[in-house]
């Protein structure tokens, strides 16, 4: 027979996205959502931030002087008038016309989730590899899994992603017979280590990567969000080819709209179109109109200031108490901008398994693991520092503290069951939360 | 080595989209959107007809008010909110608690074109075979090429999906050693044709499916516009498992917004969650506050008995120009409710080679080639009744029974060149319009 039954596909389609299913932030994100939660665990902007009412104001007028536009259909790769707004955007960050933007070759995509889905659904096939730094972007991960490739995670430290360790995982890819399509990279505040590429190893990472005929997809959802003066100007501001540009609207202005953006090489521009038509037919026209309308006629320069400035005071007040209050043996990053902290426990910590505890002593992170895709990152997690305002985050990290310091004064009672490598093995599989969490 | 140029990729992925980068319609729109341009050719809703003032007011408050919750992120699955909506939405169609419908199995997505997509991405592999009505939905083709999916086109008459022809699609895949996976279908005042499939054709072609172990993909978006009285349950009202419900707000509320939905098997529905989050992370928070609100507090009951007043006039205005005005050897189907209806023309006509002096002559329609994976659809063309007003419409038909004549008048002068097949399969590959657009 030609057919099988619903039970045939669920199990097939279960095994293709084993991968997904194990998502520690899904878990999470019901519990933590609690009010009595300190969470330090999401990636929300601030949206509080926002002159909501002027913001409201735009937005109903969207919908009563534009509606017959505003809440029709549009064309797949979004409007013009966006479009060019977003290259106005994009050379604040040095990406202009200089160095080959146009209107022309930027896609609007519902969120930065959507850019990175199209670019993996236009080039990944089954099997293929994926470079990415180690930790990466969850939902990157996310469409890795997806599109059945296979991650390689190259180590980053504290000036990002390390060229030589970017050269040995080419080599050792191409080695093993298997095929790398391409570096996925957020160098700039990176999700979730807070950390930055600098100049200097931005030009030697494309330079890698031309060499080894490796496009760059660029992720750069935070690069406009820096606190402290000059940050270093984009991948795709160095390079016009072999780089694709992904960014949002969801840090700089709200999520709730979803509206992100590709600017991809010319010869691909129009095969982006095509893909994203099969999947969402076009974006949102009136989320367009109002990111345009935003952008036009709002004062969007003043709001960015006024994110970073909330952000700042934010991170300061979060790598205050992290000083004042962790445990002998923590470390953590100090980013520039963005929204995130990761912190590296002191030997023998586990965060996912720590993590029923941490709920229950009412404050939530995100484990390390979920930021990898081979199981490794148990010794560290992952801090927001965006949503909580100062005095929660301080709290937040005060309950963390107690709770690390109860794991360490356990296992010195107890003794360690085993090395922390048997441990995260051991734990890799299971995405049940623990019975303290009830 | 293990990486390529983007040069390779781009040809790869062109080779991959090849049966995509066709569509008529995307050439179309540029130039029928000229407002001195009679457009049959869009699927538009008539946006005009909703109280705009009022939307817009509801939609203000939902950033001045709400925004803290509208603009912000919000789950993959949908808001519960709106969910519970949607089952309201559904029940007036028949498909309520009894056959199993239930918030939890409800997913949201962006729009009808991601609800399908995403029941490709779980369910197609490469080479595998779908089922679908010929002529079936453009965007629906798009998805199915993107999966490199085959299409096997299922024929209709003005009774809907023929059931002896499914048994017989069926039984010649099985044959062939194919592998179909489902059968798509719009049973409900079908896309492009018009057709409804019958009550009593709809249990036959539910048993053939059962029998067959194919999963149905019942795409629904106009069965809530019926202008003459009872429409048929919908396939799922019927059998709660085995049918996948595919419906959207684009024809009943406002396309601009995307907000679709599935009703999915439990079985899968945190699979198609996962897929989505995945592609698009989560769906936007505001379009789905609109909805919800929409729903809630404004008389949605009454605007769907406008727009079928609205839609019923033009469909008339359309039937009696085209009784009035077509030359003879025309035919076409009598459409009780939906957008579209379905024109065949005299033999020897070939409604793509005729495009670029219909637009001449400033009418615009889909040639029915568009609506058909094979290449066929030639003699027939897809008229659109929801958009121009019913003179424009009139005005339409007037201007594109010219053109046919002319076309009738120049084959009996110059002779046919070849038969209908020839000519069409020599047109099939092009997708440049002639000199006559410019």
């Amino acid at each position: 027979m030609t057919g099988t039954t619903l039970d045939d596909y669920t199990d097939r389609y279960a095994r293709r996205v084993r991968g997904m299913t194990a998502s520690e932030i899904r878990a999470l994100f019901a519990v933590a959502s609690r009010p009595e939660v300190v969470s330090l665990a999401g990636g929300a902007p601030y949206i509080a931030a926002l002159p909501l009412d002027a913001v409201g104001e735009m937005l109903g007028r969207l919908g009563s002087e534009d509606g017959v536009t505003t809440l029709q259909y549009g064309i797949g790769q979004g409007t013009l008038e966006l479009r060019e707004r977003i290259c106005e955007v994009m050379s604040l960050s040095g990406i202009d016309v200089g160095s080959g933007a146009s209107p022309e070759d930027v896609v609007v995509t519902v969120g930065g989730q959507q850019a990175l889905d199209l670019v993996a659904r236009l080039f990944l096939d089954p099997g293929d590899v994926v470079l990415a730094e180690g930790p990466t972007y969850v939902g990157a991960l996310g469409v890795f899994q997806a599109a059945q490739a296979q991650v390689v995670h190259v180590p980053m430290d504290e000036d990002g992603l390390v060229p030589e360790a970017l050269e040995l995982a080419i080599a050792e890819v191409s080695k093993s017979g298997r095929r790398a399509k391409f570096l996925y990279t957020i160098p700039t505040f990176q999700n979730p280590a807070g950390v930055t590429l600098t100049e200097e190893r931005r030009e030697r990472v494309l330079d890698i990567c031309e060499r080894a005929g490796l496009l760059v997809i660029e992720d750069d959802p935070y690069g406009q969000l820096g606190f402290d003066g000059d940050v270093p100007a984009p991948l795709r501001a160095r390079r016009r080819d072999g780089v694709f540009y992904l960014s949002t609207f969801s840090k700089t202005f709200a999520p709730g709209l979803r509206v992100g953006w590709i600017l991809a090489p010319h010869a691909v521009r129009d095969k982006l179109v095509i893909a994203s038509e099969a999947q969402i037919l076009c974006p949102s026209a009136y989320a367009q109109a109002a990111v345009t309308t935003y952008l036009s006629t709002m004062p969007w320069r003043e709001q960015l200031k006024t994110y970073r400035e909330v952000y700042r005071e934010r991170r300061d007040a979060l790598l205050t108490a992290l000083q004042d209050l962790m445990p002998p043996g923590t470390t953590w990053t100090r980013p520039g901008g963005g929204l995130f902290v990761w912190a590296s426990l002191p030997d023998g910590l586990d965060s996912k398994a720590m993590m029923p505890r941490a709920i229950a002593a009412r404050v939530a992170y995100v484990p390390g693991t979920g930021f990898y895709a081979d199981g490794n990152g148990a010794g560290h997690m992952r801090l927001n520092f965006s949503f909580p305002p100062p005095d929660r985050i301080r709290e937040g990290v005060r309950r963390l503290a107690g709770v690390m310091e109860q794991e360490i004064a356990m296992r010195q009672v107890f003794g360690a069951i085993g090395g922390p490598t048997g441990r995260r093995r051991g734990q890799a599989g299971s995405d049940t939360p623990g019975p303290d969490l009830a």
